[in-house]
């Protein structure tokens, strides 16, 4: 009676982890600042609620496996906005974002193969690989160029026959880096000559600041038959636990392929469904005005980073997150010693050590990741609180 | 940029496949009788939607990956009433019993492992265990034998180095079988010999008809730490649509190897999660009432069916299916005949051809599941026309 390989390879929750020390810090009275995990704090519109109400079946039935027509035809026209022409018949409806990048690798890749993934990158990419019994093939990316991609050569050198996809998160989870124009086509590039699938996790598409704009690669003309989008409702509007996502592709015999696995697990939430149908009800202001919360948080916390002595961090273009290199020896170490050793004045801080989001040995120890789903006098407060922290770890580091 | 093997040799739902066709039939305005699938017609409890409408947060908040504490509290409550006894920390909340089926079959199988399943079976964990690249080994059961099992013996033979459980849904779906306590204690014997985990898929568990009594592996001191319990909400409360379920186990390295996975896909949704917990206000005069109207229906249909010449059929002891055989060549033919080119004043009937819950070769040809999800005096309805339809194409087949 033994447990399968697979498992055994997979990882626990970096993030969730610390739970139970946040748990018990929490007992012991001390306020903790959640800096470490992307649970948005911005209210869910209310057309979602309405939707919620709106449903007045008196039983709750399988929905269709691809997911309600209505849904299908919003986030087709939610895609339009964005010059992406993507119907409804090509969009299939997952529970979150992350049933549909399960879907996806569990398509096109067996056991042995392999997915290239720019690093660090959103940790359950791992989980969701190794479900597959195949590997991430990680590409490094630094935080002195922003996270951006190195040269082609390079990402080239890791390609195997094994090679499936390149698979990304673009506006990124963890770095918030947003990838160029030309960054997207030279991905779309290697894709073509290598014959690869390219998967665009674009879950945060809408939080893009400044000049930064986001690229799909499915607008590329040559790359749409090999592209695969993963989008979700859960960061954009709000709304992590209604498990509602999307995969999308317009490679007909790929979709259909997937369709066997929607099939399978029979429907996503039906009533979520009907909710989020609904969302596209909500005023085009509202993702505006999120947008401009994020963008003005991201400037208080880069700021304010900015200025502890010794942190390497770059100005993030997107997402809500920001990837920071400390001045300490260990950033795992540091998130649980915030937790279970240190407090201000009955407060701290909790983090996502980087090292959970490399697979690489040896990267990230330094390096932990920040969000910013709290508001900005918080994550004034939370940063002055990072900064003493900081000082006093590297303090008692000496004496120990 | 290929699909992987493991997709390809999947299969669409036998029992989805024939929807279009359906759909066609009625846009040309005939009556369909849905004896296809197990989608209660009973009315969801209003408890449930009292907790769709309690739910007041402003944000739709991930929850626990391993689910909400109140809900894992109703179900070990629920439990506790079948005298098992399976503690809130023995429990993880997933997307419906079929996601509790996946997590369990990617914890415990590599590529190449097998599992042990009494043949018919629900065809969807064909393409659960597919997704493990592993294969279902079939235990043949008969319809002569009220497809209980085969001798000890029979069932040893099939087990292989690469053997890694014994999985079956009791009351069966899609036969109305259900096992006795020698059965379930053989089936445990074999497991312990051979250490099997056992996979007990316990959805239909509260229906069950006359004498015979729901026994659940887990009640064996000896077979407590190898035993994995499926259950869902789906068909007791009529909520398919909720996606609300479970895998529970008292193996706690096993439970804790799971919330790998439920840490990876984050959560079930929340707000269904806090209605299914609200569900333990339903009186169990509730499920009683629905038990005493599926056995009625039982009776109808059973009775129904003996009296067409040459079914072959044996009383379900329990779940909301029956499975036939008739005298006809093919019945997938058939079931595609009755809605492309047969109807009875305007009306017809849908089924599910058996072929679809087996995996060997040359089994359930003339075989049809029927599920008695539709009230008494359409299910007497449906038999008739069943009964003509089946008359009408031996006459034309003859013709043929």
């Amino acid at each position: 009676m033994k447990i399968s390989k697979r498992i055994e390879k997979m990882n626990f929750s970096s993030i969730r982890k610390l739970t139970p020390l946040a748990d018990e810090a929490r007992r012991k009275g001390i306020k903790i600042y959640p800096l470490n995990i992307g649970q948005p704090d911005i209210v869910t519109p209310d057309t979602f609620f309405q939707g919620v109400n709106n449903y007045k079946e008196k039983i709750v039935k399988y929905s269709n496996s691809e997911g309600i027509t209505e849904l299908r035809e919003t986030f087709s026209k939610n895609f339009r906005k964005w010059n992406m022409d993507i119907l409804p018949d090509e969009i299939l409806i997952t529970a979150g974002g992350s049933e549909a990048v399960i879907f996806t690798i569990l398509s096109i890749c067996d056991p042995g193969d392999e997915v290239i993934v720019p690093e660090p990158y959103y940790s359950n990419y791992d989980s969701f690989v190794k479900m597959a019994d195949s590997s991430i093939v990680p590409v490094h990316t630094s935080i002195e160029d922003g996270f951006h991609l190195p040269s082609k050569e390079e990402i080239v050198s890791k390609i195997t026959s094994k090679t499936k996809a390149i698979l990304f998160s673009n506006p990124s989870n963890p770095t918030g880096t947003v990838y160029t124009e030309a960054e997207i086509k030279m991905l779309g590039e290697i894709a073509e000559e290598y014959d690869l699938y390219i998967i665009s996790d674009e879950v945060y598409r809408e939080f893009t600041f400044e000049n930064t704009s986001f690229i799909s690669p499915i607008k590329f003309e040559n790359l749409r038959k090999r592209t695969i989008i993963i989008d979700s409702i859960s960061k954009h509007y709000s709304a992590c636990g209604a498990r509602i996502g999307l995969v999308a592709t317009k490679n007909e015999d790929l979709k259909m392929q997937m369709l066997k696995l929607c099939q399978a697990r029979l429907c996503a939430s039906t009533i979520e469904q009907y909710a989020a149908s609904n969302l596209i009800n909500t005023l085009e202001s509202y993702i505006e005005k999120v947008k401009a919360i994020y963008k003005s948080r991201r400037d208080v916390m880069y700021e304010g980073l900015c200025n502890i002595e010794g942190v390497t961090c770059f100005k993030p273009e997107g997402s809500f997150y920001i990837f920071v290199k400390l001045p300490i020896d260990d950033g795992e170490k540091f998130s649980r010693w915030l937790l279970t050793d240190f407090n201000h004045d009955g407060e701290t801080v909790m983090v996502a050590p980087g090292k959970g989001f490399y697979q690489s040995e040896g990267r990230g120890i330094n390096e932990i990741r920040l969000s910013y789903c709290i508001d900005e006098k918080e994550i004034k407060r939370a940063i002055e609180i990072l900064n003493i922290a900081i000082k006093e770890y590297n303090k008692l580091n000496v004496k120990y």
